[in-house]
């Protein structure tokens, strides 16, 4: 760490245990200071989520948001008809499902927890593991997936939205110039150009756009405490996370303490590295209040649990219950709010 | 058949076939005197959708309305978590779910296909064989349905429906003054209340109010035909039918043209009354073209062939591909406005 970031750090702790006693004395000048300290030291580890998650191989326009939508919705290619992206990812439950493990097609459990599709664009890649390239990848991969819409082959879902006629229009005005444009990959690029439309800005965002009265003061020592603990080595960025792996479990092995019913190797599974046993993607926090239950396997159903055994694997530390909840106030700044087109239900065309 | 209809139904078979004729001709004074004519028997026997479907014993609120809507996306009580209301009801899919016959909770089939909720609650009774009094009955009753959220007892539904915290002060300013709102009973209330609410007003609705334009000569033509044919003795009133129980398979049984794959008693198999074998509640015709596949169990996937059975098994009749197109384009008029509230998706609470 550097000497300039640890001097911070030591004004940043100071900040978290002296916001609550400035409060109680009525400090208003010391509160603006501090407000400003804690600003830029922010500003420097997290950023404002953009208005759309922009992608250079996949350009986000009009047509092709809202033949993503559709096809969002869309479950006459599954394998048993029920189920599209909307099964696992529920706006009404913040773009997760409230499981330890989505089931699919078929009833066929998904190897991990559902994370959120919001902001779910703007990580590294796609899936704890990731093994999905990007979120087209993965919607394009999940056509024929497990707990997806578990389609016998991306053909066989082709043909089915072949049937439907009136896709064929969409798709053209999606993929202009294209011959056949009703495809597996184009499905899971109208898909990936909703999702990148799925941002969440939240208070914190306003916030670190210099509103410093945001977040409530609890919010605020929140934050230092995230700060000053130690979650933001691998949570910061726009997305508070979801820009590198980790092993889960630094300090013990993380099944200590969850209520996982097997070990997972995470991403030793996909590139067979022993280095990666244990590691996952490092999920973004948006929203986090909101998508219980938590990690790849979904064990731990509260977050002030979650966030005790964080400190305990991740960082050797046994956090005192007022650190917890101070650190889960400042989470639920994160929540934000979903943009109004994507919770309006979209009508799909009839199949003739 | 009255004097009077037998005499109506002669001019609108004339009519029926003058339309067009009228038409080449520049015939604009006769199209009037025919519209005049149309309408005056078309509001005899159909009527006007009304703003909500109102019930003597449970009275539509804002504060029922907007939980019965949450209500209605609520998984967290399924047997296996995945399924709520929407499960078989997307709006997306006009409020069916396009498959012969519902997958609900751990991937067990319904007993028959599901009907749209879109204005089912001015329906006689519930599900095709009214095994289910009303909306309300059929929702609370779905609970632990096969199809349905499956919970395993109404008991262990509301138990995890109490474990949300959120929805207690709902459940009071839903049900003001009751001890205890948060039960199956209530839950069955607030979803009827929303379903209430789900009417789709369509152009016919405009031409019953006197917009004599708002249906085009082809859908007038075929809806003279839908009546003189005789489809209106059964598919009749508010709902365009919904109102009676009726033997399917008149003239012949039914499963000799449908691809059923067995037989299904009807209404027999609630009443045990021999009269009700192969009885079947007459399906409410609204939004019809938007919800295929046809019939009890789904085994029909065209709408054209759907009306040529019918005419077959219910009048004996062998209608020609004009006079099947011809009530295919009225039938179209009855696709409805789902309302704009209904399609923005609600916000569930967090499980804390």
């Amino acid at each position: 760490m550097r000497f300039e970031r640890r001097i911070a750090f030591f004004f940043i702790f100071i900040l978290a245990l002296s916001v609550p006693a400035a409060l109680s004395s009525g400090g208003q000048a010391a509160g603006k200071a501090d407000d400003a300290v804690l600003l830029k030291l922010v500003r420097e580890d997290f950023g404002r989520l953009p208005p759309v998650i922009a992608a250079a191989n996949n350009p986000v326009t009009p047509a092709k948001i809202a033949l993503g939508k559709m096809l969002f919705y869309e479950t006459r290619f599954s394998g048993d008809g029920t189920v599209s992206c909307v099964r696992c990812h529920p706006f009404s439950l913040y773009g997760a499902d409230g499981l330890r493990r989505s089931v699919g097609a078929g009833g066929k459990p998904a190897a991990r927890n559902a994370p959120t599709v919001l902001n779910a664009a703007g990580q590294i890649s796609a899936h704890w593991v990731g093994n999905r390239k990007d979120v087209e990848d993965q919607a394009t991969q999940s056509l024929i997936g497990n707990a997806s819409p578990g389609a016998p082959s991306a053909d066989a879902a082709t043909k089915e939205l072949q049937k439907i006629a009136a896709y064929g229009p969409l798709f053209r005005d999606a993929f202009p110039g294209e011959k056949d444009p009703v495809n597996a990959v184009n499905y899971g690029r109208a898909v990936g150009a909703f999702e990148r439309t799925l941002v969440t800005p939240s208070a914190f965002d306003a916030f670190l756009d210099g509103n410093v009265k945001a977040l409530a003061d609890a919010q605020k020592a929140g934050l230092a405490r995230f700060i000053e603990t130690g979650c933001v080595q691998c949570h910061s960025g726009v997305y508070v996370g979801g820009q590198t792996y980790e092993m889960f479990g630094v300090h013990e092995p993380y099944w200590t303490y969850t209520k996982s019913p097997d070990v997972d190797e995470g991403r030793f599974t996909v590139t067979k590295n022993p280095d990666d046993k244990y590691v996952f993607k490092v999920p973004g926090l948006r929203n986090v209040a909101m998508t219980p239950p938590y990690f790849h396997d979904g064990s731990v159903a509260r977050l002030s649990d979650a966030v005790w055994i964080m400190g305990k694997v991740q960082l050797g530390l046994s956090l005192a219950a007022p650190q917890v909840e101070s650190i889960v106030a400042f989470l639920a700044s994160l929540t934000g709010e979903i943009p109004s087109e994507a919770l309006r239900v979209p009508i799909l065309p009839r199949r003739d």
